[in-house]
């Protein structure tokens, strides 16, 4: 039976699964997988959580020096998360010839280029499951499953953090603060929430998804961004009316245009299958030549459901020794010629409060007129009092700019009193 | 870059879309995954059909031997459907070594250990990812995705054609059997429906994947099988009001009490992801113990999506080449001690017709009570009139052979009309 060597860098929430996982399956994975892992080696600065797992003192390293140098490890686990040190220890390893399984969706997407150079020079795999999605299989599926397609767009809700906060808005009619505090009470926001409500997060995986999506480089700073801050109770609900739900979505395309990728709020139809995906879950949704719409759904975080993905990897790189699994297949370089989409298409719902309704909607669809986009439906929300009267517009698909350019001329118009709100409406 | 020679066998709705797909993406295939696949070799008895998909005469066999004996031909694909010839045909590519992608779920199911014996022989390949749930890759996931998970449960929506007639039956009202002819109208039910609506198909498939999912042999025998012929507009309607949708389910459980698999009709509440699988779409609903729910969406059966599984599935076998792909890894013969739940577990919705329901009822509730059958729900549908007062009877979990038996000691009560349905309550 074939033999495997792990070590595994950090013990948080994540590594400590990984371990778990591994020492609890060791005889299944020998009678299914034919494959004997043993963890050789940990790195963790704090000792007592290596302990309290049970693990032997003496297969706590004190450095990563010592676990590059170990023979009896083949993978190495980074869990750490983060850029350094994490990108040091990975690129040691490489160096050493060990195959490097990970979860870190940020030093993927910024180093990938480095990374996969030092893989191919020693031959070693590299492993980034874990880094998209938590437990759900999207990579293995983009690299195995339907490479067979030229996919043309990918969509996802790829935060469990924000799909939390947004649905229990959505259900509860309750502000975005309140809720993304409770949500950090619970655990289900880190203390800081910016990479999650910001969109950071969700864009450092669509750049890892869409390059392997489209078989090219899309460096994070192609992704437009946009986070939840800004999501109102009164516009989801204004939605909800209208068949649509609130979601941050992750959208990249391909097509004769060029690649376009963005990450933002938008309302989709409440029929659409990302729509009934919620709390915690995460979902991606693709579109291929062949296959057509295929869409994998499950748990995006967590310590089980992401050492799930890691152990996946694991045993996927003992199993297929000579496949160094997913890197570009074609180039690590960007490939010449590819465009990038920045005035992207979409239609858009916009809330603005008015004055004097009866003159000044003619002046607000003059304006879109002169700017040739079309409004699919104007409409009024509530009879308004002496601060204003809202209303909702809703465009057929438009160009972005045009729309901000629009936006800002209906703001400048003495009868506006505000625009409230932009959203894109998709799918 | 690696070349592969392909010949198909067949070249009806799937082996057409294959023929297709390897045409038009060959240039993409050698961008992205640096292989040059030709088709070298189609075996057709009706030689037109291969001529107007504009492949050379020369190319056009006329024997499954000239195939085999073909130096040129790496991977023989099998479309042909049904166990003869294609179980012939299949043997003899993998007799010479040559491996095989199939489609073929019931020669699969029937002969997975013959054919893996052969394949193990002369070390070839062996896939067959397009046999089950068509473009959606859940072989690979349960090969390569979650791997790391003791599955427990596996929920699936496998046949498209008894998901449009439900989806159907479900928006319309309409009947079984008006559907059902116009489901053939419009060639989403074959001329003979049998192998779909009495869900003999999902039955191959279930047997395969859960087969795959519990390490195990699950042989087509042990698959409870039941089909939607005798589901009515009457049921469906008043499982909407209880807030259920009827679909046809394939499950597959992996317990301490052995494993159960079973293909029925099945009222899952509307929330469940599952229930919004409409159409002729597909899903596969696992539950792993590391990786929780993970579901799998997609198009279960076409010419392009069951195209793009073998593409898929020859890709793989074309860059993995010391990976000779999904087989019982442990052991090709039934594991010991593997025992087979017959008597499941599940909810049970009755409908049943009594003339005085006053009087009835006790003694219903009474057969119930002796069997040890706890009633969640009892429900008067209707007024009632001379033909009887229909009753809606929902239990807890409990057996199935009990249900039966107690269903069978109420049709024989002198105040019960008929005992219209039993329908089981999933999820």
């Amino acid at each position: 039976m074939k033999t495997v060597g792990v070590a595994i860098l950090g013990l948080g929430v994540v590594g400590s699964g990984t371990y778990t996982i591994l020492r609890d399956h060791r005889d299944f994975y020998r009678r299914t997988q034919h494959v004997d892992i043993s963890v050789e080696s940990v790195l963790e600065l704090n000792k007592q959580r290596a302990l309290d797992l049970g693990i032997e003192e003496s297969r706590i390293a004190d450095n990563i020096a010592e676990i590059v140098s170990n023979p009896a490890v083949d993978i190495v686990v980074e869990v750490i998360g983060g850029v350094e040190p994490a990108r040091s220890f990975v690129l040691a390893a490489l160096h050493s010839g060990k195959t490097v399984v990970t979860s870190n969706k940020e030093l993927f997407c910024k180093h990938w280029y480095e990374l996969e150079k030092a893989a191919k020079r020693t031959n070693a795999g590299l492993y980034f499951e874990a880094s998209c999605v938590g437990g759900v299989p999207i990579i293995r599926t983009l690299v195995d499953g339907v490479q067979s397609n030229v996919i043309t767009r990918l969509t996802g809700i790829i935060n469990g953090t924000t799909n939390y906060i947004l649905t229990r808005m959505t259900r509860e009619g309750a502000d975005y603060a309140s809720v993304l505090k409770d949500a950090q009470k619970l655990g289900y926001a880190e203390k800081d929430p910016t990479a999650d409500v910001e969109g950071f997060d969700a864009a450092y995986k669509l750049s890892i998804l869409s390059s392997l999506a489209f078989h090219t480089r899309v460096p994070l700073e192609k992704v437009y961004r946009e986070g939840i801050a800004n999501v109102s109770a009164v516009d989801i609900a204004h939605g909800k009316d209208l068949g649509y739900v609130l979601k941050l979505l992750a959208i990249g395309k391909n097509n004769e245009n060029g690649v376009e990728v963005r990450v933002h709020p938008a309302f989709i139809r409440k029929d659409h299958p990302l729509a009934s995906v919620n709390d915690s879950f995460n979902a991606v949704f693709l579109q291929g030549d062949s296959v057509g719409d295929v869409m994998l759904y499950g748990r995006g975080a967590g310590a089980l459901p992401t050492g799930s993905a890691i152990v996946s990897d694991i045993i996927y790189a003992a199993t297929h020794a000579d496949h160094k699994y997913a890197t570009f297949k074609n180039t690590m370089l960007p490939e010449k010629g590819v465009k990038f989409v920045n005035d992207f298409k979409s239609r858009y719902y916009i809330r603005f409060t008015v004055k004097d309704r009866a003159g000044v909607l003619a002046k607000v669809a003059g304006i879109f007129a002169k700017s040739n986009i079309s409004i699919a439906d104007l409409l009024q929300k509530g009879d308004g009092d002496e601060s204003g009267t809202p209303v909702i517009l809703i465009t057929h698909e438009t160009h972005e700019l045009a729309v901000r350019r629009a936006v800002e001329k209906i703001r400048s118009l003495p009868d506006v009193f505000s625009v409230d709100s932009l959203i894109r409406v998709e799918g």
